[in-house]
Protein backbone atom coordinates (compact mmCIF):
# COMPACT_ATOMS: atom_id res chain seq x y z
CA UNK A 1 0.00 0.00 0.00
CA UNK A 2 0.92 3.50 -0.53
CA UNK A 3 1.73 5.53 2.64
CA UNK A 4 2.58 9.29 2.72
CA UNK A 5 3.14 11.53 5.69
CA UNK A 6 2.35 15.33 5.42
CA UNK A 7 0.89 18.08 8.11
CA UNK A 8 -2.46 19.92 7.67
CA UNK A 9 -2.56 23.45 8.62
CA UNK A 10 -4.83 25.59 10.14
CA UNK A 11 -8.25 25.57 8.63
CA UNK A 12 -7.52 29.35 7.87
CA UNK A 13 -4.15 28.78 5.85
CA UNK A 14 -6.03 25.60 4.44
CA UNK A 15 -8.90 27.83 2.96
CA UNK A 16 -6.84 30.11 1.75
CA UNK A 17 -4.42 27.73 -0.25
CA UNK A 18 -7.88 26.36 -1.52
CA UNK A 19 -8.84 29.45 -3.19
CA UNK A 20 -5.54 28.81 -5.58
CA UNK A 21 -5.76 25.26 -5.52
CA UNK A 22 -9.82 25.40 -6.78
CA UNK A 23 -7.93 27.10 -9.93
CA UNK A 24 -4.44 25.87 -10.00
CA UNK A 25 -4.01 22.25 -8.76
CA UNK A 26 -4.90 18.90 -10.35
CA UNK A 27 -4.99 17.44 -6.88
CA UNK A 28 -7.43 19.75 -5.49
CA UNK A 29 -10.21 17.23 -4.83
CA UNK A 30 -7.27 14.39 -3.73
CA UNK A 31 -6.23 15.47 -0.25
CA UNK A 32 -6.77 19.07 1.62
CA UNK A 33 -3.92 21.73 1.77
CA UNK A 34 -1.13 20.08 3.53
CA UNK A 35 2.86 20.11 3.51
CA UNK A 36 4.36 16.98 2.48
CA UNK A 37 7.09 15.84 4.59
CA UNK A 38 7.83 12.17 3.10
CA UNK A 39 6.46 11.50 -0.72
CA UNK A 40 5.04 8.64 -1.43
CA UNK A 41 6.83 5.19 -0.22
CA UNK A 42 5.56 1.34 -0.11
CA UNK A 43 5.19 -0.65 2.45
CA UNK A 44 3.44 -3.88 3.56
CA UNK A 45 0.84 -4.78 5.79
CA UNK A 46 3.39 -6.75 8.11
CA UNK A 47 5.48 -3.81 8.11
CA UNK A 48 3.07 -1.29 9.03
CA UNK A 49 3.28 -1.47 13.24
CA UNK A 50 7.06 -1.27 12.80
CA UNK A 51 6.71 1.76 10.55
CA UNK A 52 4.05 3.18 13.08
CA UNK A 53 6.09 2.80 16.12
CA UNK A 54 9.01 4.07 14.73
CA UNK A 55 6.84 7.62 14.03
CA UNK A 56 5.20 7.29 17.37
CA UNK A 57 9.62 8.00 18.68
CA UNK A 58 10.10 10.16 16.12
CA UNK A 59 6.75 12.33 17.13
CA UNK A 60 7.53 11.90 21.17
CA UNK A 61 11.06 13.27 20.34
CA UNK A 62 10.03 16.05 17.91
CA UNK A 63 8.80 19.94 18.65
CA UNK A 64 5.58 21.20 17.32
CA UNK A 65 6.42 22.60 13.61
CA UNK A 66 6.71 26.74 13.35
CA UNK A 67 5.57 27.50 9.98
CA UNK A 68 6.37 30.77 8.57
CA UNK A 69 5.10 31.52 5.28
CA UNK A 70 6.90 34.24 3.52
CA UNK A 71 6.33 34.41 -0.37
CA UNK A 72 4.50 32.25 -2.97
CA UNK A 73 7.46 30.53 -5.60
CA UNK A 74 7.50 28.21 -8.15
CA UNK A 75 9.87 24.68 -8.85
CA UNK A 76 10.20 25.85 -12.57
CA UNK A 77 11.86 25.00 -14.75
CA UNK A 78 11.80 21.75 -12.95
CA UNK A 79 8.06 21.11 -12.48
CA UNK A 80 5.26 23.45 -13.00
CA UNK A 81 4.61 23.48 -9.66
CA UNK A 82 3.44 26.84 -7.52
CA UNK A 83 3.89 26.60 -3.83
CA UNK A 84 3.65 29.08 -0.10
CA UNK A 85 7.33 28.75 0.40
CA UNK A 86 7.72 28.03 3.96
CA UNK A 87 11.04 29.07 5.67
CA UNK A 88 13.48 26.63 6.97
CA UNK A 89 13.00 26.08 10.87
CA UNK A 90 14.85 23.63 13.25
CA UNK A 91 11.23 21.79 14.12
CA UNK A 92 11.20 21.11 10.56
CA UNK A 93 14.03 20.18 9.39
CA UNK A 94 14.20 17.37 12.59
CA UNK A 95 11.03 15.78 11.41
CA UNK A 96 12.26 15.46 7.82
CA UNK A 97 15.46 14.02 8.56
CA UNK A 98 13.99 11.80 11.04
CA UNK A 99 11.53 10.51 8.18
CA UNK A 100 14.21 9.93 5.60
CA UNK A 101 16.74 7.64 7.93
CA UNK A 102 16.25 3.94 8.84
CA UNK A 103 13.86 2.08 8.31
CA UNK A 104 12.32 5.25 6.21
CA UNK A 105 13.81 5.26 2.45
CA UNK A 106 16.15 7.95 2.04
CA UNK A 107 16.15 10.73 -0.37
CA UNK A 108 19.23 11.05 -2.16
CA UNK A 109 17.65 13.05 -5.20
CA UNK A 110 16.88 16.53 -3.82
CA UNK A 111 16.99 18.55 -0.76
CA UNK A 112 14.03 19.09 1.41
CA UNK A 113 11.84 22.72 0.49
CA UNK A 114 9.45 23.06 2.95
CA UNK A 115 6.50 24.09 1.24
CA UNK A 116 2.47 24.28 0.65
CA UNK A 117 1.50 23.43 -3.18
CA UNK A 118 -1.06 25.72 -4.69
CA UNK A 119 -1.09 24.92 -7.55
CA UNK A 120 0.79 22.21 -10.50
CA UNK A 121 0.17 20.40 -13.96
CA UNK A 122 -0.57 23.71 -15.62
CA UNK A 123 0.87 24.63 -18.92
CA UNK A 124 3.41 26.35 -19.75
CA UNK A 125 1.63 29.28 -20.41
CA UNK A 126 -0.97 29.47 -17.46
CA UNK A 127 2.27 28.53 -15.00
CA UNK A 128 3.88 31.43 -16.37
CA UNK A 129 1.08 33.83 -16.00
CA UNK A 130 -0.21 32.47 -12.62
CA UNK A 131 3.41 32.05 -11.17
CA UNK A 132 4.51 35.48 -12.24
CA UNK A 133 0.97 37.44 -10.55
CA UNK A 134 1.35 35.23 -7.41
CA UNK A 135 4.95 35.91 -7.19
CA UNK A 136 4.10 39.69 -6.60
CA UNK A 137 1.90 39.63 -3.52
CA UNK A 138 2.68 39.81 -0.07
CA UNK A 139 2.34 36.97 1.84
CA UNK A 140 3.44 36.60 5.43
CA UNK A 141 1.78 33.95 8.02
CA UNK A 142 2.81 32.28 11.02
CA UNK A 143 1.68 29.28 13.02
CA UNK A 144 2.38 26.43 15.03
CA UNK A 145 1.49 22.94 14.18
CA UNK A 146 1.49 20.35 16.91
CA UNK A 147 0.84 16.92 15.09
CA UNK A 148 1.38 14.68 11.59
CA UNK A 149 -0.61 12.40 9.74
CA UNK A 150 -0.06 9.98 7.98
CA UNK A 151 -1.96 8.84 4.93
CA UNK A 152 -2.36 6.17 2.51
CA UNK A 153 -3.70 6.37 -1.00
CA UNK A 154 -6.55 4.99 -2.74
CA UNK A 155 -6.73 3.72 -6.09
CA UNK A 156 -8.52 6.84 -7.31
CA UNK A 157 -5.45 8.58 -6.09
CA UNK A 158 -6.99 10.40 -3.08
CA UNK A 159 -5.79 9.95 0.30
CA UNK A 160 -7.12 8.94 3.50
CA UNK A 161 -5.66 9.97 6.86
CA UNK A 162 -4.84 6.43 8.91
CA UNK A 163 -3.11 8.09 12.25
CA UNK A 164 -2.58 11.49 13.84
CA UNK A 165 0.89 12.21 16.00
CA UNK A 166 1.39 14.26 18.59
CA UNK A 167 4.28 16.57 18.23
CA UNK A 168 6.34 16.60 21.50
CA UNK A 169 6.21 14.74 24.67
CA UNK A 170 3.81 15.96 26.55
CA UNK A 171 0.98 14.55 23.62
CA UNK B 1 -15.98 25.35 13.27
CA UNK B 2 -18.19 22.41 11.89
CA UNK B 3 -16.44 18.68 13.21
CA UNK B 4 -17.92 15.72 12.54
CA UNK B 5 -17.12 12.08 13.43
CA UNK B 6 -16.64 9.21 11.35
CA UNK B 7 -15.52 5.65 10.28
CA UNK B 8 -13.09 5.09 7.84
CA UNK B 9 -13.29 1.47 6.26
CA UNK B 10 -10.57 -0.58 4.78
CA UNK B 11 -8.91 0.70 1.51
CA UNK B 12 -10.33 -2.25 -0.02
CA UNK B 13 -13.89 -1.11 1.06
CA UNK B 14 -12.70 2.16 -0.01
CA UNK B 15 -12.02 1.47 -3.46
CA UNK B 16 -14.98 -0.39 -3.65
CA UNK B 17 -17.07 2.16 -2.46
CA UNK B 18 -15.48 4.74 -4.60
CA UNK B 19 -16.22 3.00 -7.63
CA UNK B 20 -19.60 4.17 -7.21
CA UNK B 21 -19.19 7.16 -5.42
CA UNK B 22 -16.96 8.32 -8.59
CA UNK B 23 -20.40 8.01 -10.66
CA UNK B 24 -23.15 8.81 -8.11
CA UNK B 25 -21.85 10.42 -5.04
CA UNK B 26 -22.30 14.40 -4.92
CA UNK B 27 -19.48 14.67 -2.59
CA UNK B 28 -16.99 12.35 -3.93
CA UNK B 29 -14.12 14.80 -3.78
CA UNK B 30 -14.94 16.32 -0.19
CA UNK B 31 -14.15 13.42 1.68
CA UNK B 32 -13.32 9.69 1.07
CA UNK B 33 -15.78 7.21 1.85
CA UNK B 34 -16.88 6.62 5.33
CA UNK B 35 -19.15 5.92 7.98
CA UNK B 36 -20.67 8.63 9.51
CA UNK B 37 -21.03 8.21 13.50
CA UNK B 38 -21.95 11.98 14.42
CA UNK B 39 -23.23 14.63 11.71
CA UNK B 40 -21.72 18.22 12.08
CA UNK B 41 -21.81 19.89 14.65
CA UNK B 42 -20.08 23.34 15.54
CA UNK B 43 -18.08 23.88 18.61
CA UNK B 44 -15.28 26.68 19.40
CA UNK B 45 -12.20 26.73 19.77
CA UNK B 46 -12.22 27.14 23.39
CA UNK B 47 -14.61 23.76 23.73
CA UNK B 48 -12.87 21.62 21.36
CA UNK B 49 -10.24 20.24 24.32
CA UNK B 50 -13.31 19.00 26.56
CA UNK B 51 -14.76 17.06 23.58
CA UNK B 52 -11.29 15.80 22.59
CA UNK B 53 -11.00 14.39 26.40
CA UNK B 54 -14.62 12.82 26.13
CA UNK B 55 -14.11 11.34 22.55
CA UNK B 56 -10.07 9.75 24.39
CA UNK B 57 -12.48 8.31 27.22
CA UNK B 58 -15.24 7.13 25.11
CA UNK B 59 -12.92 5.22 22.27
CA UNK B 60 -10.85 3.86 25.83
CA UNK B 61 -14.48 2.32 26.81
CA UNK B 62 -15.05 0.97 23.42
CA UNK B 63 -14.20 -2.21 21.49
CA UNK B 64 -12.88 -2.48 17.60
CA UNK B 65 -16.21 -2.02 15.37
CA UNK B 66 -17.69 -4.78 13.82
CA UNK B 67 -18.68 -3.69 9.85
CA UNK B 68 -20.74 -6.57 7.93
CA UNK B 69 -22.52 -4.91 5.00
CA UNK B 70 -25.29 -7.09 3.63
CA UNK B 71 -27.01 -5.51 0.92
CA UNK B 72 -27.26 -1.56 -0.70
CA UNK B 73 -30.38 0.29 0.57
CA UNK B 74 -31.38 3.70 -0.23
CA UNK B 75 -33.14 6.59 2.09
CA UNK B 76 -36.23 7.10 0.21
CA UNK B 77 -38.66 8.55 -0.04
CA UNK B 78 -36.66 10.47 2.85
CA UNK B 79 -33.58 11.51 0.87
CA UNK B 80 -32.10 10.52 -2.64
CA UNK B 81 -29.33 8.95 -1.07
CA UNK B 82 -28.03 5.10 -1.83
CA UNK B 83 -25.76 3.12 0.73
CA UNK B 84 -24.05 -0.19 1.81
CA UNK B 85 -26.42 -0.77 4.75
CA UNK B 86 -24.48 -2.34 7.93
CA UNK B 87 -25.70 -4.65 10.10
CA UNK B 88 -26.74 -3.51 13.60
CA UNK B 89 -24.08 -4.06 15.85
CA UNK B 90 -22.92 -3.74 19.72
CA UNK B 91 -19.88 -1.95 19.11
CA UNK B 92 -21.43 0.33 16.85
CA UNK B 93 -24.44 1.35 18.75
CA UNK B 94 -21.62 2.33 21.65
CA UNK B 95 -20.11 4.23 19.58
CA UNK B 96 -23.29 6.06 17.92
CA UNK B 97 -24.92 6.35 21.94
CA UNK B 98 -21.93 7.72 23.91
CA UNK B 99 -21.61 10.44 20.59
CA UNK B 100 -24.84 11.57 20.92
CA UNK B 101 -25.02 12.01 24.99
CA UNK B 102 -23.44 15.15 26.67
CA UNK B 103 -21.03 17.17 26.19
CA UNK B 104 -22.16 16.09 22.52
CA UNK B 105 -25.80 17.34 21.37
CA UNK B 106 -28.47 14.69 21.21
CA UNK B 107 -30.19 13.35 17.83
CA UNK B 108 -33.99 13.30 18.59
CA UNK B 109 -34.66 13.44 14.96
CA UNK B 110 -33.73 9.82 13.83
CA UNK B 111 -32.63 6.42 14.54
CA UNK B 112 -29.18 5.36 13.59
CA UNK B 113 -28.73 3.68 10.74
CA UNK B 114 -25.61 2.29 10.09
CA UNK B 115 -24.67 2.85 6.36
CA UNK B 116 -21.60 3.94 4.05
CA UNK B 117 -23.01 6.63 1.31
CA UNK B 118 -22.19 5.09 -2.23
CA UNK B 119 -24.89 7.92 -4.01
CA UNK B 120 -26.69 11.23 -3.00
CA UNK B 121 -27.90 14.35 -5.18
CA UNK B 122 -29.61 11.82 -7.92
CA UNK B 123 -32.34 12.97 -9.95
CA UNK B 124 -35.30 10.70 -8.87
CA UNK B 125 -35.10 9.30 -12.13
CA UNK B 126 -31.63 8.55 -11.72
CA UNK B 127 -32.07 7.37 -8.02
CA UNK B 128 -35.01 5.27 -9.45
CA UNK B 129 -32.54 3.38 -11.77
CA UNK B 130 -29.37 3.45 -9.64
CA UNK B 131 -31.16 2.01 -6.51
CA UNK B 132 -33.08 -0.74 -8.80
CA UNK B 133 -29.99 -2.28 -10.21
CA UNK B 134 -27.84 -2.00 -7.03
CA UNK B 135 -30.59 -3.54 -4.97
CA UNK B 136 -30.51 -6.93 -6.66
CA UNK B 137 -26.33 -7.48 -6.62
CA UNK B 138 -25.31 -9.45 -3.81
CA UNK B 139 -23.24 -7.79 -1.80
CA UNK B 140 -21.50 -8.89 1.97
CA UNK B 141 -18.38 -7.64 3.34
CA UNK B 142 -17.07 -8.18 7.16
CA UNK B 143 -14.52 -6.26 8.45
CA UNK B 144 -13.06 -4.72 11.87
CA UNK B 145 -12.11 -0.83 12.25
CA UNK B 146 -9.93 -0.02 15.19
CA UNK B 147 -10.02 3.65 14.78
CA UNK B 148 -12.68 6.41 14.44
CA UNK B 149 -11.66 9.90 13.23
CA UNK B 150 -12.80 13.35 14.40
CA UNK B 151 -12.91 15.95 11.66
CA UNK B 152 -13.19 19.90 10.64
CA UNK B 153 -14.92 21.41 7.42
CA UNK B 154 -13.22 23.85 4.87
CA UNK B 155 -14.89 26.04 3.38
CA UNK B 156 -15.29 24.65 0.50
CA UNK B 157 -17.26 21.68 2.46
CA UNK B 158 -14.46 18.92 2.24
CA UNK B 159 -13.23 17.37 5.40
CA UNK B 160 -9.46 17.26 6.91
CA UNK B 161 -8.98 14.57 9.88
CA UNK B 162 -8.22 16.47 13.19
CA UNK B 163 -7.45 13.65 15.06
CA UNK B 164 -7.78 9.55 15.03
CA UNK B 165 -8.84 7.93 18.53
CA UNK B 166 -8.22 4.29 18.88
CA UNK B 167 -11.04 1.58 19.76
CA UNK B 168 -10.19 -0.20 22.56
CA UNK B 169 -8.22 0.28 26.24
CA UNK B 170 -5.02 -1.54 24.74
CA UNK B 171 -5.18 1.32 21.90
Amino acid sequence: MNYGIALFPSKELQDHANSYRMRYDSHYALIPPHITLKETFEISEEELPLYISTLKEIANNAQPVHINIYKVDTFYPQSNTIFFKIREHASLMYLYDALHQDPFSRNEKYGFIPHLTIGQDLSNQEHSDVAGQLKMKTIEHQETINRMQLLYQLENGSWTVYETFHLGKDA
